[in-house]
């Protein structure tokens, strides 16, 4: 009898099919025993009756442990009580694998003890929950680009030039000479833009910063469009079209992990467009009102962000920083040039800045003095200048990072949940 | 007037819209002009009447180079003999930024010049027509395992231990610590296989080789699937779907990228389930057939794999290798225990290996016994022997990098052209 998922049990109604998988939980009373099945496409309860089933199966199911795995014989039943609708009356029930002293326990774990066991903590509900919604949202995301006719453009990991300083880079030895691993495909998808007019990337990133927040990690992943003539109206219009679509996506997609998360989700169907969008200026004004006095051309901390977006019901657009505290690359405002056209998103709930993103400078003689000015060295960008050199035009485009838009919109509470093996200071394994 | 992709004329018909882009090629004779306009969405032809355009159009037209990006306003207009079935009666041309000198031009350039200059190779149409295919096979493989139900689990870049040797492996400081990166998410994946029953990953993975064929590249995306319960002969027939999946998804998508491929499609419309298996010690056969006598136990090279291959007009499955030829995961054939349940799919047209594969050792001792025999660390290996320690569980994965799928499908000569900015040895720039 071939294997059946528990997710699509409503194909077998009062057949009688086998389920593999492992024991969620279980209990047993007499001549009676209840089993929580999960085999990780859901969770369905088996209910083995003595004198339904062989002594074999009923033998097993005494000494069967928490996480033992198990191959389960039969008949699907529907079940309105049930949360999945259906539970399985038993017929056959074997121990594949058993689970003696499975080290997490239904009883509170403190995090470092659960972070040595990640490999095993994944099964637990809380975390399946968050690592399907990320899935999810990694799919979304692709979706959304690919259903714009963007190209992906993998960037590469190892690249040669420090951007900005060496000291929050990972560095490895690249045949003889220094490579780091990316921080950004920005800088490589300029070029693709113009080959393919809209185009995106969408992988690891790496940041050797000696933070210890719940904000931070070593590893994450980045997703970052670039479209060709694209100015900085739109790119902000993109943005929010952007969020929103994903937001969407996970109301549709995710319901029984947001309800396991306990997720208000009238928080989330509040996302809708128009954003509320402010320039820096107006940022500092609230801030001010709010007793923190920042002067011009600071940058926004934790607290000063939470601050910002608690001033709104959905996520908030912050425009027009000083060009002084933003990248060399940045496109200056034409009304302003002491203005850059960058653009800040920051998710609602204290989750701070999710989506970081500017209009670039395309004009040849002023990004090669911002270079210099930079101190940058200018051998290294050649190719990025040849962009300029060669038919250059006006683009744009930001990026999202994936841990902090999964941990805003599952609410969870530190960034490590939201990816399968975090790195993070001094914690790289397993 | 806002601006149109070209791909999306066929909804502008004798309107007239605004295009900008740049110049793919251009001519022109007396009174009238012709632009080839590529905006990355397609390319279309711009007439350029002197009659039609005011004076400051026409001078622009006389002195535009190669690549010179431009706004374009005309008139869409539908012309059979085009290629994109429109052309564009130009009413206004103007330049948004030049190209003196641009480096590549139509005539023949070496591979170092071009590798030199990757991040203006990029707009020439066969590169672009082997990055949208590549983009189009990646994002198919998505929805391949989305389709599915499979949860992606992004593997970690970032590992703690070297699985068999250092001698391939990019090394990092991690806080002190050595970190090396991943060259394979297969470990990381099969934990959370008992989690969520079936998951993949899809990232980039790295090989620090000192070889300089056609056939490597230092840094391939690699796409890995997991399933929890699946034994050998199902692996076999989920890597086959897969292949005649993505086959034909390009075939659906790509036909104008293949056909400036000049690839033959019907090589790829025969690519039809079922493929022809066979067993190692077959392809020993096939091997002696035509001259190359192998030892048992020894590997396929190149050369082997294109003489295996030409055998077959689809590809080619080959399975229970030597178990001492294979890595120490891999699950003994329960009939001969020599022999591993190990798959290799080869493609056609001497392309090599684009699948490897197996079923994994779930029983605690036997993989305990194999990490000694290969002498590889016990402690390090301590969470993935958990896996079988708590609840374990036959199961079965293999890996496909996604350059060598591309460049088979393509029919490229050397896997640098499948990427947008290959790492080759000594090759980092750009």
């Amino acid at each position: 009898m071939s294997r059946v998922w528990i997710k699509n049990f409503s194909d077998y109604q009062d057949e009688t099919v086998t389920v593999r998988g492992w024991i969620d939980n279980l209990r047993s009373s007499g001549k009676i025993g209840f089993l929580q099945i999960r085999d990780g496409s859901g969770v369905v309860q088996g209910v083995v009756s003595r004198a339904e089933v062989d002594e074999a199966s009923w033998t097993t199911l005494k000494q069967l442990a928490q996480e033992a795995s198990v191959e389960v014989v039969g008949k699907v039943v529907e079940d309105s009580r049930a949360p999945s609708g259906y539970e399985m009356h038993v017929s056959e029930l074997r121990e594949v694998g058993g689970a003696e002293e499975y080290p997490i326990s239904p009883k509170e774990h403190g995090t470092a003890f659960l972070m040595e066991h990640r490999h095993l903590w994944l099964r637990s509900s809380r975390q399946r929950a968050a690592l399907k919604i990320r899935s999810e949202v990694a799919h979304g995301i692709r979706d959304f680009y690919s259903e714009r006719d963007f190209v992906l453009i993998d960037s590469p990991i190892l690249t040669p030039a420090a951007c900005e300083g060496t000291s929050t880079l990972f560095e490895t030895d690249y045949f003889g000479d220094s490579a780091f691993l990316s921080q950004s495909g920005q800088l490589y998808l300029e070029p693709a833009a113009a080959a393919f007019g809209k185009v995106y990337c969408f992988g690891p990133t790496f940041r050797a910063e000696k933070s210890k927040t719940r904000r931070h990690l070593m590893e994450f992943w980045m997703v970052e469009p670039e479209v060709a003539f694209m100015e900085f109206p739109e790119l902000c219009e993109l943005a929010e079209q952007f969020i929103t679509y994903l937001v969407a996506r996970v109301l549709e997609t995710c319901q029984e992990e947001l309800k396991r998360l306990e997720r208000d989700c009238s928080v989330l169907e509040a996302v809708q467009a128009p954003f509320p969008r402010i320039r820096y200026h107006q940022a500092l004004e609230i801030l001010a009102e709010n007793g923190k006095d920042l002067e011009v051309g600071d940058d926004f901390g934790a607290e000063e962000e939470t601050i910002l977006a608690s001033a709104f019901d959905r996520p908030v657009m912050i425009t027009h920083f000083p060009a002084s505290a933003k990248a060399f690359y940045m496109q200056p405002d034409a009304d302003d040039p002491d203005l850059a056209l960058a653009l800040d998103v920051l998710a609602p709930e204290g989750y701070g800045e999710i989506i970081g993103g500017s209009q670039r400078i395309h004009d040849l003689d002023l990004l090669s003095r911002r270079i210099d000015e930079h101190d940058l060295p200018r051998e290294a960008f050649q190719w990025y200048l040849d962009i300029r050199q060669f038919g250059t035009f006006p683009h744009s485009g930001f990026g999202m990072g994936l841990e902090r838009f999964v941990a805003w919109v599952a609410k969870l509470p530190h960034l490590r949940e939201t990816i399968p093996y975090p790195r993070m200071l001094n914690k790289i394994y397993p």
